[in-house]
């Protein structure tokens, strides 16, 4: 597969060479990566509790509050996920945090007793939303829109018993891709494939496949198409032997599949996917489950999962078990469902399980022993004397009013050393630096914090010097 | 006011421009941009009604789907909020949509009946969170966090009586910008006024006032500070009549008050804001207001409110009544009340009120009849010819790995001029167009959609060209 030019920013190619090269430590354990999260939170809770049993800060089980350190690895993998979405035309859409009652019922099975329902304090009864799906079936349903290609990044909330150690909450988010509408067979399908691999690819994760439900492929075959069980058995021979695409080929290899022509016909869509897979160039990436089955009640056709291949790299480092990180399918009744006269709105989509890609990059970021910058500040505005805080604030305004992100320390008369270990700690690139001296020859002094050279620039030119200083790094 | 260097991306320079010049429309009514909003919801809520009374798709109360049109504007309006929050050194921050009920109890005076609480499903009593300011306030308490400046966007949920004609919502969208930490006095608190100066600049929404409340300053004055109520109810006469600045420097010249020392230093924070409020060029943009009273129960000093100044600017046009657009102030107590040895935690701070600037927004483009492009798609690829699809596809992947966002119909043979009109509706400005004609010469045709003007490019110069374009443009 090419590398993908995703057009990463360069602080997205900077914060990646930091987070995601291969890690020091020789030895991962198996769910390491998502213990240490929940560890992090569950120390959080305890110390409380321990210094003073009766009172207990807490926030609700399964939850848990993103750190700016957390913050800054969601937001480069939203924005990596956003931008492959809407490379592929996708519209933005939101929707409430909760639906009535009755919109959310039916559609999830057995899964149901997981929906969180809110207090009848009079009016309605709502629900929290379950997953993305069923609000934009509900959206399109009711605005009777036959056609549709959007993208979705949301919050989901699920009463699963709170298994924090295995990286999965109660509050999740999820980002999702769907495309709504009457088109030519599998053309949308195909796309929310490569959408799958491009994300994947972009994000740097390690080697993954598709893995599409056989089940529901035979089930396509023999109960819409008519293929017999028997042929389709036969065919299930070869998905349990051999990847996506030389199944195919070797399916019409086969004599007797290839002189059967029900079997051809019963064949035609997987075929036709196969072959747009193929001009897409990523046909290698999928195969066949035999243990994959629909979680949902929504689902109509081949559902699908994504999971990383994460082969050890190192002696004595042993596989991940991230699971599945991005999952899709068919669901071509769920909006008749929510039309008063029934009428269909054939639907594929896929969701990019973003919380374990989150714990993987922030697995592999303990591991570097990296720190992470959480603020963008790219000037501190100091001085080495006393009352010189007026002339700080006059300074810091300049600099904001030519966008130019700065701070200063809150403080009348600060230390010069703290202000510039301040700079350093929170890797703030450049300084400018006001005194006595600076004032009476009306100029400021401009110091790289890497280097601690220091150079008098013209208070006039300042905001230019810097300008040009930020745009060559 | 200078002009503040926000740096606007061209996109968002092209978008205010189509947004937010003067209405084309010489009379709007005083709520007429939520009324608008709101009807087209209840409209699609009432459609289906009418045909099937029995089958209603509805969304809760209060609540609203965002189109993509509208999503469009959200975006641009959050990247700017977000981007002066992180020029002032913010760090980012999420916490979960519900606390436990407790967390929230007594932080809201009278308002507590407006918390959404969830169902007892077994486990815990929880709420779905009020504000973004306790669960911020939790958070510090819970990490034990002595100082932090940070944002955070997120939506909030209030069971107000659903107004929507007034443009009140129960599911709404903070963003919020707080410092915490113990520092020398009214430097943050200056710092909070200059963001929603720069921010309400930015925005281009018009002309805008910040009003501080006169009955906390006097307040803060009387029983901390010791100052005799008379002498500050004589201040109070010079409040009325006069804006801030102008009312700090005629209360020095006042000798009743200049030559009393109680005064003096009763006036001192006061004095000090406004000299820093003056060096970041925004004390004109201050003035008290005797009416502005704390809604919320943790507010401890002076709270501000700002809000749009409507001129009419044509004949005829009434002013537009859109309330306040930011507001915020000093809770100095509420961490402590997380925190089991009660340590205090001082905190200011400022919440954008996004939602009514998004509906002046909306407003401003409805009435300017210009349409808003949902989707980014800078390149399409179509084909004059039957049998190409698989020609499309294999093209559509090479521009997609290359970055290039890129769209075609998901249909075997579309008719050309179906595809072309497409592009016109969508506004995506470039088309590639591959035919047997190219296909032999090993070209394709590279569109402007806006001039109409084709050029054959070489196959493997494609890209490139197509990259160049998109930059020049």
């Amino acid at each position: 597969m090419p590398q993908l030019g995703l057009l990463p920013r360069r602080t997205w190619a900077a914060l990646l060479s930091q987070l995601l090269r291969p890690p020091h430590s020789a030895c991962i354990p198996a769910v390491g990566c998502h213990s240490q999260v929940a560890e992090a939170v569950l120390t959080s809770h305890l110390k409380p509790h321990q210094e003073k049993p009766n009172f207990i800060i807490k926030i609700p089980k399964g939850t848990r509050d993103l750190s700016p350190e957390q913050m800054v690895v969601r937001e480069k993998i939203l924005d990596m996920v956003v931008s492959c979405f809407k490379r592929h035309g996708a519209k933005g859409l939101d929707t409430p945090a909760f639906e009535l009652k009755e919109t959310l019922t039916e559609k999830y099975e057995e899964n149901s007793g997981l929906i969180y329902d809110l207090k009848d304090q009079g009016g309605e009864l709502l629900s929290l939303r379950y997953d993305l799906t069923v609000p934009f079936a509900r959206y399109l349903a009711m605005n009777k829109l036959k056609k549709m290609k959007r993208y979705q990044v949301g919050k989901v909330w699920r009463r699963e018993s709170p298994t924090i150690v295995q990286g999965r909450y109660r509050e999740f988010c999820q980002c999702d891709f769907d495309i709504a509408g009457q088109f030519d067979p599998m053309i949308p399908d195909a796309e929310c494939l490569k959408i799958i691999c491009e994300i994947l690819s972009g994000l740097q994760l390690g080697d993954f496949l598709i893995k599409m439900s056989w089940r529901d492929v035979r089930h396509e075959m023999v109960a819409k198409k008519g293929l017999s069980p028997e042929v389709a058995d036969r065919i299930g021979e070869y998905a349990q032997c051999h990847g996506g695409i030389s199944l195919i080929e070797q399916m019409f290899q086969d004599p007797r599949l290839s002189q059967n022509k029900q079997a051809l016909e019963g064949l035609g869509d997987l075929k036709l996917l196969f072959e747009y897979l193929t001009l897409f160039g990523i046909a290698e990436k999928i195969c066949f489950d035999l243990s994959l089955a629909r979680g949902l009640d929504y689902y109509t056709g081949v559902i699908y999962e994504a999971v990383l291949l994460q082969t050890p790299t190192q002696i004595g480092e042993e596989p991940l078990n991230v699971g599945s990180v991005a999952a899709g399918g068919r669901y071509d009744e769920l909006v008749a469902m929510f039309d008063p006269k029934g009428h269909k709105v054939p639907c594929v989509g896929l969701s990019i399980g973003v919380e374990r890609i989150f714990s993987i990059v922030e697995q592999r970021m303990k591991t570097s022993f990296k720190k992470v910058r959480t603020t963008e500040t790219q000037v501190f505005v100091a001085t080495p004397q006393k009352n010189f805080l007026r002339e700080r604030l006059k300074l810091i305004a300049e600099l904001w009013n030519a966008g130019i992100k700065a701070e200063m320390l809150y403080k009348n008369d600060p230390k010069l050393l703290t202000q510039l270990h301040y700079c350093e700690n929170t890797g703030i690139p450049l300084v400018v630096i006001i005194g006595e001296q600076e004032q009476k020859e009306g100029v400021i002094k401009l110091r790289s914090v890497a280097s601690r050279k220091e150079v008098a620039i013209k208070r006039e030119n300042l905001v230019a010097e810097i300008q040009k200083r930020l745009s060559e790094s």
